[in-house]
């Protein structure tokens, strides 16, 4: 069974699923991208990515010819037709074909399912471990297609076995390449609020804590990890993975904690019941 | 007549130049290049490109699995069939295709040829104003394809009426987008040596400039162009181009200076010379 994209506004078979390489994206990298799940062939706050992918696009001049409703129409028939179950759908809007880097774009929009990537169990019963590294996004709010930095990264996560990245600037945490970064002081939830692109999932986490937990959105430093009691990140793909230790120092006891653990399941609950 | 390109080994029609949509480059940026001249159908100084093109390559892990040889030969080819003449040259080496950005790349190679931009007369005769601006390009030495910053600020020149951006950090300069940067005080030419990508055209400049003048390569900081008798940038496309205001100041008089010319005269001869 093959796979099929959208590509300006036609579904197309993987095989023919093409771009010219005159595309701005490719060759100047000028394009942005969401990426959103599906559960039972149903999109999951697929609003929130199309309004953050309008706002991406908008801040690069981009202008998307569909509707809403003809994207979700296009992506809903994608998973239909997708090889796999509850695939994950990757939006991208590039600056179009240009050969002068002008500023009259008309984009080529791409709408492409992919298996959704999983994480071993491991990870959410133990944790994850990461390591800090200064960096600060160009432009974190606009989500474009710029992860150079973080897949020449790779090399630094493999050799000091850490699952991920922890990008700090001046000893200010902002957020991993691909999640949202939170911890605990006690009962008060604690996350960055600027220089970050703002996950969908981050924005539920927040919905769903607030019943429970005093909730912080200001800066986080570096030193301030040694006195949190728990951490967490959060993507549309992970979820919400523990995290015990940055920079080989433990996060709390260096285990995974009950409140983390609560929030999971706070979280897995409201999946099935909007799924 | 049709135009042509090389991708990955074959000459293709540029109606069907494509490339997948899961190529690393579009999804993510993850991409190199390298943009060489030509004259009189022969390449200029593509032995410098293709060296920092493989520089660019090896700090992202990057296998170009052509000589220099096939890659000269395969250039001179598409010179040969393309409808410009003098075309310019664009060689990219992406991540390849991958749906999980991991570190195993066999990446795409596209050799493109392109019509060379050419520049408004009176920038040469007249000299060009440029606007400061706060930037710094991330790992400048990789000739990545990020210029997604570069391509923003075009609302930004348009609304001062300026040639171009002057990227400076915390008052230092270092490059415009796509050009380097040097100012005569006296008779010592300066340029920034750190933080920057090392033009070809840059190289060059230095070198028929030592006979005639001091060179210093360090830090310029904005306020030292109070005392620049001149200044000039320089790229393949661009060759020299006089600045002649930075932020609405005047360089030294406010006109093309006499160093500038003379350099401008040197450049042109070197040029009849090897092409």
């Amino acid at each position: 069974m093959d796979n099929y994209n959208f590509i300006n506004g036609d579904i197309v078979s993987e095989g023919e699923s093409v771009i010219g390489i005159r595309d701005l994206g490719l060759q100047r990298g000028y394009a942005v991208f969401d990426y959103a799940r599906t559960f039972n062939k149903k999109l999951f706050h697929f609003d929130d990515h199309l309004k953050r992918l309008r706002n991406s696009s908008s801040a690069l001049n981009l202008n998307i010819k569909y509707s809403d409703a003809e994207l979700t129409e296009s992506a809903l028939k994608l998973v239909e037709l997708c090889k796999f179950n509850d695939p994950a759908i990757r939006i991208i809007v590039t600056g179009g074909y240009s050969n002068s880097s002008s500023l009259v774009f008309e984009p080529n929009i791409l709408i492409i399912p992919e298996e959704t990537p999983t994480y071993h169990n491991d990870l959410y019963t133990r944790g994850a471990g990461l390591i800090s590294f200064e960096y600060q996004r160009e432009l974190p709010m606009i989500k474009s297609v710029n992860y150079l930095n973080d897949i020449r990264l790779n090399d630094l996560r493999k050799k000091n076995n850490v699952f991920d990245v922890l990008y700090q600037l001046h000893d200010s945490i902002t957020e991993c390449p691909r999640s949202n970064f939170f911890i605990f002081i006690n009962d008060i939830l604690v996350t960055p609020k600027d220089f970050i692109l703002k996950g969908v999932t981050r924005k539920i986490i927040l919905d769903l804590a607030y019943k429970y937990w005093q909730i912080e959105e200001r800066v986080i430093s570096l030193a301030e990890l040694n006195s949190a009691h728990e951490a967490f990140i959060t993507s549309t793909t992970k979820n919400i993975i523990p995290v015990t230790s940055v920079d080989k120092k433990n996060i709390g006891d260096g285990r995974v904690g009950k409140r983390t653990n609560k929030l999971m399941q706070l979280f897995n609950d409201y999946i099935k019941k909007n799924s």
